[in-house]
């Protein structure tokens, strides 16, 4: 494997560079890269800040691109100094931004007919357990491609989910936990809100439905932003607006009807169009309070 | 604590035939009526079967209304034959249908009006764990009323939320955790079947969403109802028409919108109207199947 020592990240953002990091960390050569040069930079202390994809990609047996669709992913693989042109035979894409499973067989197509390999590798887990390398990662493709990333994906990940021998599927199965992440926010904002215009006593109201049958992870994991007012972005509505656009735009192809999602759909873009696209998910409940003039906890200035 | 050793559980479905034994198990003298004679005479075995609520509420300090919603708490306390007109004053009445504020807090000053006490004392956790004294009960009353519910309260639940001094503080917790479990039941029945639509295995979908950010207690709960094809109901499709039909009422006289409840809501109608009202709430994913005709696991017979 030692071959495999030399990996690639393209894009730098809160996941890409906890990803990295853990590369560097179990003792991968790291080349990394992003159209933002000043998180390439800060990437110098733990590995080689290069200047483009394809210049991150030189030498490397294991390319991960970490960007936020298709198009960027299309942009990181086949644009101008894109990775491809830099990429050996039998060197693979490890492909982990969340897109339809039509844009994963696309893409897997065009990267396979340089004669490279593809995996079809969305993740699910946050900035934190990225650099922990303790994602999950939801993967599909062929047995060579699954072979040649292993060792990084050994790295990165705390569970890998083999989907199936053909790239979309892994991309299938994140598209169904967005749904279901995005209706679970939309939904909690929704309940703190209307438990709000009820008078009750939101700490509380956390306490009871944590312990109850109307929990959820995404429940727990964002209410406490709304409690505390912190909005700073962990994960933004216009992450949602995406993500549920996705959902949306597979719905039509399939002629598929999704509406609880497609209610969840709107209600993230009122809140970017609110002017929150770029604050924390949980924004959503705001839209609610501004709507409704209700005062959730305020809004904390960021640090 | 003698006088308070003689309990009446109005009304006996799986919810009120559990509560019923789990007070007899802990010591307490249970007289049990209900409008179905046949669920009374099979009480008989834990307890004295009385023909009426006030045959049953005759001599008990405490009595417990466990039916289905606000209209029948009020017919088995203030109809034909109703409790209240068998109770002696200071005595307390534990409502736990599912109910609005409004309407909890109308039952109570009608009964304190007699002299007697309430406590408004909604359930959550399942007939399982209401027959092992191991529900979860969400209460607001007064002093007095929680003081003469207590021995009781301790005999049916695990863990006993105080909410508040008043009457409707425990109906709107509960309505609170109403609105999220049924969005997250139709939530749950979209994604499964969209990831049938999708072509992916359901059983490796349960195995990956369960550990992954778009869980959340009902996706684990119900959808191994669909695996099964076992729509027997453990809660049916028209406790959400009527639960949700609740969430819409307190929506518009709070004037608080509620567009993804909204949509649940009518998720569940269109299942009811379908002919599913009384199977299982995981039925909602048959209604997705049967208008894209998808094969989801088929639905076992009744044993």
């Amino acid at each position: 494997m030692s071959q495999a020592r030399n990996v690639a990240v393209i894009g730098l953002g809160s996941m890409g560079f906890g990803m990295a990091v853990s590369l560097a960390r179990a003792g991968f050569t790291v080349a990394g890269a992003d159209v933002n040069a000043e998180a390439a930079q800060r990437f110098a202390a733990h590995g080689r800040a290069a200047a483009t994809p394809a210049a991150a990609a030189s030498g490397a047996e294991i390319v991960v691109v970490v960007v936020v669709n298709a198009a960027q992913t299309r942009a990181a693989l086949f644009g101008r100094d894109g990775a491809v042109e830099a990429m050996s035979p039998g060197a693979v894409v490890v492909s982990c931004a969340t897109m339809s499973p039509k844009d994963a067989e696309a893409l897997a197509f065009e990267t396979e007919a340089r004669g490279l390999l593809y995996l079809d590798a969305p993740i699910s887990g946050g900035a934190a357990r990225a650099s922990e390398g303790a994602l999950t990662v939801l993967a599909s493709g062929g047995e060579a491609a699954f072979a040649k990333a292993q060792p990084a994906l050994d790295a990165m990940a705390k569970t890998l989910y083999r989907l199936g021998d053909k790239p979309g599927v892994g991309a299938a199965f994140k598209m169904v936990n967005q749904l279901l992440a995005g209706v679970h926010i939309a939904a909690a904002c929704e309940a703190v809100a209307f438990a709000k215009r009820l008078g009750l006593d939101l700490a509380r109201v956390y306490e009871v439905i944590t312990s109850a049958a109307g929990n959820s992870w995404m429940f727990e994991n964002r209410v406490p932003h709304i409690l505390e007012g912190d909005y700073a972005p962990r994960s933004a509505v216009d992450i949602f607006t995406k993500d549920l656009g996705i959902v949306m735009d597979m719905s039509r192809d399939n002629k598929f009807p999704t509406p609880i999602a497609g209610q969840a759909f709107q209600m993230f873009l009122m809140t970017a169009a609110a002017g929150m696209g770029r604050d924390d998910d949980a924004s959503v409940a705001r839209l609610y309070a501004e709507i409704a003039g209700l005062s959730l906890p305020p809004k904390r200035d960021a640090p």
